[in-house]
């Protein structure tokens, strides 16, 4: 057998369209792993140009770039053998699209020189990905030999291979595999650890063969909605026993003894974490990089005395501390003197400042203004957005004065009814809570209240009837048709398991589902011009969902 | 040889989602067909579901609708054989995201029966295209026998196969095919007529075969942008000569005997058309079917006293009728005399509704209100954004109040350079101009002024100098850092091919190559939030363009 030597996982965050700065962190991280004397360092998948490049791969000289920070890396690669994913390409060959022939590939740098390039086999295409547009089907697929070690190197994708023709992890452990590399940009939902867990103890197991799993962290811009990618990286030995999983949500450079993979003991028992706590820490991971990557620092967020304000206020504190959050209260005539207590106690317990800004006066003026053309005729929606609108106004003032960004603190079931007003408190530049359903929104405050063993989000916030206070006595459950502990396990039904009149009209009366269906349908049109989402469930509204605006199918 | 028989080429509009309507009209063309005698009748791909179908086809139920509508078409098709686009499936068989697989199939019907199915080869996955995330690579290429007419069918993408390893037509010529067919969803952009025809005609010499090209007609919604399918089919004998073209942007029952693609004679000069007719008619169409798919009828449109929504109006009016577009202007302290004179113009030539709202007070009651916060602070975009954001509740108010919908007007320029203000005038359904740079908004108002042989678009307002009039004395030019002819010739150069910095500086001063490089990326984040555009060249903004909201390339 080969003998024992220190392996390094990488998981680290590197940000798409930035390879300078990328290419710095990864030799930084070259040489941590060999001043702990490991001898292998793997980094994630498309680590050097950063997982969701987009359309820069378009663009030759991106292509370019990449490969000379590839070769840089090998120059300051003495002395250890790197995995890096990177986009290589056919240059004299052109695609569909004219553009040259990419691959989403790993390259395997020796002695500093590029040993070995082992592409992507499996692209996907389905929900928020993309991959055909980028790349082709991957050339070979070839073992690398590291001193009598026989490695196998896969790409994200090449593991989910169960609905694939190719089976790639089969294929590599025939072609001779002693331990099996998975380099991955996987993106995170509620729970996704554990079906990783699942896939790869399986396949571990099969084949008895030892699985290091390195997932990339951060969030990026995946074109119409952030994805977050947790890190969790995961070893498992050749008995397809989890041995190491790799911090959620942060940066980690991980050791471990190449014998460890091929014994039979230290088995590790998966953490089971709490739901409201991976995504309230995926939450904060989002705003902070977002503002990070924008080069901004301070937010503005409409307080309006209920929850998902109140919440969103919190994450932003998290992500970027209490003096960089600033809350705004703007009461309407139709506002009670309950919202502006809550907000009080919120901000108290959060300590941050509050502006409190009656937005009366415009609101009247707004009226006397268009006096001629609408009087006369009765109070509706329009004027409800109008007062939206005028928040929409203040707190966009706010970030163009101050140089900052609105938070959005629309949830992921008013996203979906279209119980928000575009160009109101649709207004922002990130959505937080955007895939967070109401159900999640009162479990992320109780946890968040728990976890600080005091109030923040405020009791007397969490227990009060939901109302968007746009109209006399209104309350949500009154304009929606039904209670939200009825109606968001409806929508999340209808959106994330793709369930059709038929299956849920088992368990919600039928009137009820054809009105829901009915508002999803129609406000498509205000979810084509929200803010960007954070992908946290496994359907998101954003990329990963496209339905037409308008259509007449009733699934 | 085979006898002479009567074909008909159904070029027609179909709604995506709305696979009823869409079979009725299909069979009321397959009995119009009938009765002019033709024995052969070709629809458009995926006519049955339409186009873009989106998300709609990865629910089962969506594709079983389809089916029993192809079933439905079969019935109703005795005497005739027909060609249709539809999906097809494997139903036992899952795909990557667990879904059936499924393809994007022509069905051949004959004798009221499936007598054989054609699936595409070569699925697009570039600019607006996204087939891979809905469909697999087709199963076999087959030659239609009908009554010894050998018929090669292929499916749009499979004509366009330069730069793939399999060469469709030259495959269905050697599997012996005496005609080609190619059913398109083929989106417009200016001038593709020409690429279109000059493709074809090589194909059809090289192979001395004749070819028919049926193409949708239509608008429908790209996910993130419109796109106009224009129609313009074509029809070339065995010598590569054009003999009918049909027409552009409108349904039509192109009638044609099979005799004649096997003759010498019969040339058809291809139209020289103004970029800026083409241009003028897809939008027109564009508007038209947008409202008709989403229910409204009303426009309302801010009209500035400038080209560009002077334009917007003619174009509103050409498509819903003057009595549907209501202009509105809503003067700051900052509106010259001249910007309501050159609306007066506007409204009197295009007959339309004008109202006039002054936006002065709201403005002094914001500015009152925010003083607390901004007090003592300069005058900055914070108040221009306010006077454009305030436009923006004043034209939605009317649009919700009438039930109709606000049309944008801003253009491609200004999309790209971020010059507009985000809730502001970018507030709309849908961006008719998006697409359009101001020299071809120029070229719109020349052109619609000479087709009406009148003054439509006020001279005074094509000669005037472009200013947004938020601040005194503020013109584009000076925001902007140059003039229109400089910017927007290098904005384009920039976006529709991709030039990068080194080739531009041979063209341009590279101080404003910089600054415009500057403005579209950090301007992207408004972009997403930006009404839908209408694709009318090789590279619009929205999905066909995925740029991260933030990165550090510079191309």
């Amino acid at each position: 057998m080969f003998k024992n030597i220190k392996l390094a996982i990488a998981q680290i965050s590197t940000n798409p369209g930035n390879i300078e700065s990328n290419v710095a962190k990864i030799i930084q991280y070259i040489k941590k792993a060999r001043e702990n004397n490991a001898k292998i360092v793997v980094f994630p998948e498309l680590a050097i140009p950063g997982y969701m490049s987009l359309d820069l791969m378009l663009y030759p000289k991106y292509v370019e770039e990449n490969i000379k920070a590839l070769k840089k890396i090998a120059e300051n690669s003495k002395g250890i053998l790197v995995i890096v994913g990177f986009i290589d390409w056919d240059k004299e060959r052109a695609g569909p699209d004219g553009t040259p022939i990419r691959y989403n590939s790993a390259a395997v740098i020796y002695k500093q020189k590029i040993l070995a390039i082992q592409d992507k086999t499996l692209l996907p295409d389905y929900d928020v990905f993309f991959e055909n547009r980028y790349f082709s089907q991957g050339r070979e697929r070839k073992i690398i030999d590291f001193e009598g070690l026989k490695i196998g190197v896969q790409i994200c994708e090449d593991l989910w291979d169960e609905n694939y023709p190719i089976k790639v992890s089969e294929d590599l452990v025939k072609k001779g595999a002693d331990i099996l590399i998975n380099i991955s940009g996987s993106p995170f939902y509620i729970g996704k650890r554990f079906d990783r867990e699942k896939l790869i103890k399986k396949v571990s197991k099969n084949y008895c063969t030892p699985f290091i799993y390195v997932n990339t962290v951060g969030v990026q811009d995946g074109y119409d909605g952030e994805l977050i990618f947790d890190g969790s990286s995961m070893i498992f030995n050749k008995n397809g026993n989890l041995i190491y999983l790799g911090k959620p949500f942060e940066e980690e450079l991980i050791l471990l003894d190449s014998d460890d993979l091929f014994k039979k003991t230290k088995k590790l028992k998966m953490p089971i974490v709490n739901p409201a706590e991976e995504l309230y820490k995926g939450l904060i991971l989002a705003i902070k990089q977002y503002f990070q990557r924008t080069n901004f620092s301070k937010a503005f967020i409409g307080l309006s005395g209920g929850i998902d304000s109140a919440i969103v206020a919190a994450i932003a504190v998290g992500a970027l501390g209490k003096d960089n959050v600033v809350g705004i209260y703007m009461p309407s005539p139709f506002s009670s003197k309950q919202s502006l207590e809550e907000v009080e106690k919120a901000v108290k317990n959060l300590n941050i400042k509050l502006e409190i800004i009656p937005i009366d006066n415009i609101y009247t003026m707004f009226l006397k203004t268009l006096k001629n053309q609408f009087g006369g005729l009765p109070f509706d929606t329009t004027e409800e957005n109008i007062q939206a609108r005028i928040r929409g106004i203040i707190l966009m003032a706010h970030a163009n004065k101050f140089n900052g960004l609105v938070i959005s603190t629309a949830n992921k079931t008013e996203t979906a009814l279209g119980y928000s007003t575009l160009y109101g408190d649709m207004c922002g530049a990130i959505a937080p809570l955007a895939d967070v359903s109401k159900p999640k929104v009162y479990e992320l405050a109780n946890f968040i209240n728990k976890k600080s063993n005091q109030e923040i989000i405020p009791q007397t916030t969490i227990e009060r009837v939901p109302t968007a206070e746009l109209r006399e006595n209104q309350t949500d459950e009154q304009s929606l048709g039904g209670s939200y502990t009825l109606i968001s396990p409806l929508v999340d039904e209808i959106i994330e398991e793709r369930k059709n009149f038929e299956e849920l009209s088992k368990k919600y009366p039928k009137i009820l589902i054809e009105k829901i269906f009915d508002l999803i349908n129609k406000s498509e049109y205000k979810r084509r011009q929200a803010p960007p989402g954070i992908k946290v469930t496994k359907k998101a509204f954003g990329l990963g969902r496209r339905i037409p605006i308008s259509h007449g199918f009733k699934s």
